[in-house]
Formats: structure tokens, C-alpha cells, sequence
């Protein structure tokens, strides 16, 4: 009987600290069955891991590394809020915008970094959209939302 | 009494297959009384209907008929996770990103071919955005991804 | 005791009126216990405040008060659609779409004139997402929707 963080810790990962709440929002909030997270950037240790677009200065298997650690930080902040992951009984929604240069088509790939890790941890499968962004916060390259059912 | 598919046969279409499985994300996913489709492209008979900018090569009416097949996708995708449309209490939420130059500002009627046609549908009104990105997967003109309540 | 609407009153807002419905979507939808608003421009008696790229002709001082101006429409698209704003128990997600220039990265900043309106008037706090877009319907700088349970 494995849960997510043990199936994260056979991955080689470890639930990230949630950045404390700024101003006016947080990084999850439940109501009901649901915890929405915010969009989350690919921070490590308080910094973000790298800046720039994909297909431009940050490639499409870098971005791929990023979106896995967007979602990282998503699993984060549903755990802050629910307090178990073990809660988790689906993963709903996806969402991941790719700070992408016109000419680079291959969101769903980056997105996939995402996508992996949650079917890992949680199993099951979820719905997605994945579309290119020409800048985000901070000149993230990637950013990630996530909706789960608990 | 006609329901969703009747309504669709008198518009001349059908709902069409849905792609299998890719990876680790699903067309659609329900999660208590709604249903969360992923974000659709305007695929026919397995391939894209076009590429490119709507503002550049593609036409914002051309674009109106992309967004259609989008929505149909997205019916399609719902059908599969639901097994009958009639189960489809009420569109909720629409999100269309259309990939737009950045001189392009009508992405609500290029969305509209999505919302109208879920109107003739399902009937009813749902909340909907409409925003422009630079570019969407494989080049897509537009995607579109759907909440529906059952 | 002093209600959402007091709030905004302390704030010298008002509620404005809700455009009608427009084709096949509109301003909110109630889904159960969820309100889900169409994205919102920064619309102010039936106009556009501006237009333009924040990074561009757009400051992102005065950003924040456009992204302040579409939750003021999102609250009362709230508001038509379930009567009472005191009914509203929680903001659960916000996403800011900033039209932007390839080189702005402060989204959040300018995200941060909805949520603290929303932080203001609803107490409590949310989750969100804020993004660069390269353009918005009618040239909007701004776009917002929003997630509330009630």
C-alpha cells in the first residue's frame, strides 16, 4: 500500500514548502469536493528555476522538467490545504500555458512534464489544455493550474 | 421531444469518434455532477482542418467554422465520458483561446461558432471567455474546452 | 454588520448594471453551489475604459485599475445571477488574462487590482491565475473571470 508522497519519493521527489499566502490570494483553495490551485510557476527553493520562452532560449525538454516541477508545487499547495494527499481521490483539471515563441508548437509535450507526475502520484487520469502564452509572471516559461476532486 | 444528437442531425452533423487515450490525459473527465473536457482542436477525420494566426492565413470566418468543430469535438468528448448526451443538464463554462495576431481583436465571434452551436444543442446560456494566444498546439487556429453539469 | 455591497460603497463603487445577454452566452451561470462569470473587460458605462498592451501604451499602474473595473463587472454579473451578493461565501478562483508586451512580466501586479477588490468586498482569499496574452477582445488590456461559491 504506496501513497502519493511514497510514490513521489520513488521518483526521487520530496512535497516542496508552500510559499506563504501574498496579498489577496493563496496557493489552494477547497470548496466542496474540489481544491483549485493557483497557476504555479517552476520555483525550487524560492527562486524560479530558469526565465524565457520555449522554442526560444529555453528548450522544449527543459520546459518539460519545468512543467514537472510547476506541478510539484501544485501538489504542494493542495497538501497545505487538504493536509493528506491520500485525499486526493481524482485529479479533474489541467491547465498549462507555455510561454512559447510564435513558431513553437509543441505545448503538449511541455505539458506532459505535468501530466506524468500527477498519473503517477494519483493514478487515474485528467482532462487538459495546454496553449502557448507569449509571456508569463516573472518571465516564467511555464505555468500550471490544477483542479482535484477530494 | 428531440434531444442534443437529433438536434445536431438537423444541423447536418454527427458526433464524430473521439480520439483514444493519449499519455496521461483523457478527452473528458466527470467529477461529481460536471463534466471537464480537455482542451479540443479542430480535428476532422483525424487531422488538424488548419494551421496558422487567425488575422493572417486564417479568416475570422474561417475561424468561426474551426471553433464549431472544436465544440463538436468537445460534445463528442462528453458523449464518451457520459454515454448520452441527454444526461447534459447545462452548459456551464466555455473557454475558447484563439491563436491571433497581435492586431486581431475578434475572438468573441470567432468563439461564437462554439457557443452557438452548443446553444442549438443543449440549449440554455453558458458563461464563456474568448482571449487570444499567439500560438496553440500542432499550430491549431483555436481551441476550445467545455464544463457541462449533468 | 456591514455586507459586500457596504464595501464597495465604503470604496465609492457601486455595483453597475449588467450588459443583457449577447448570442449564445452570458455575463454568469449558476451551477450548483458555483457561480462561474465569462471572462470580464474593463467595460465602464458600455465602454471600453482602453485599450492597448500593458508594457505598451498601457502602464501597469493603470492596469490595476482596469483589472479593478472588471471585478467590479464580474461582481455584478454575480450579482444578476443569484440576487444577493451577501450569498456569496467564497471566492474560489480568479484568472487574469494581460494583454502584454513580449517583455512585461508583472501580471500578478496588475491581477492584484482584482483579487484585492474581490479580498475587499468578499473578505477571505482565492485562488488565481494570471497570464500574458498577446491580445484581447476589442483590444482590452485587461480580462477577468472569476469562480465563486455561494
Amino acid at each position: 500500500m504506496t501513497g502519493p508522497e511514497e510514490r513521489l519519493a520513488e521518483l526521487g521527489l520530496i512535497v516542496p514548502e508552500v510559499a506563504k499566502p501574498v496579498a489577496a490570494y493563496v496557493p489552494a483553495v477547497r470548496s466542496g469536493n474540489h481544491v483549485f490551485t493557483s497557476g504555479q510557476l517552476p520555483m525550487r527553493d524560492g527562486e524560479l528555476m530558469a526565465t524565457g520562452k520555449v522554442g526560444g532560449e529555453v528548450s522544449a525538454e527543459e520546459a518539460y522538467t519545468y512543467a514537472q516541477q510547476c506541478a510539484l508545487n501544485a501538489i504542494a499547495a493542495v497538501k497545505a490545504e487538504v493536509g493528506d494527499l491520500a485525499l486526493v481521490k481524482r485529479v479533474v483539471k489541467v491547465v498549462a500555458f507555455v510561454a512559447s515563441t510564435p513558431d513553437f508548437t509543441g505545448q503538449p509535450g511541455v505539458a506532459n512534464g505535468a501530466s506524468e507526475l500527477f498519473g503517477t502520484v494519483f493514478g487515474g487520469v485528467h482532462a487538459r489544455s495546454a496553449v502557448g502564452v507569449p509571456v508569463l509572471p516573472l518571465d516564467s516559461p511555464v505555468e500550471v493550474e490544477l483542479v482535484v476532486e477530494v
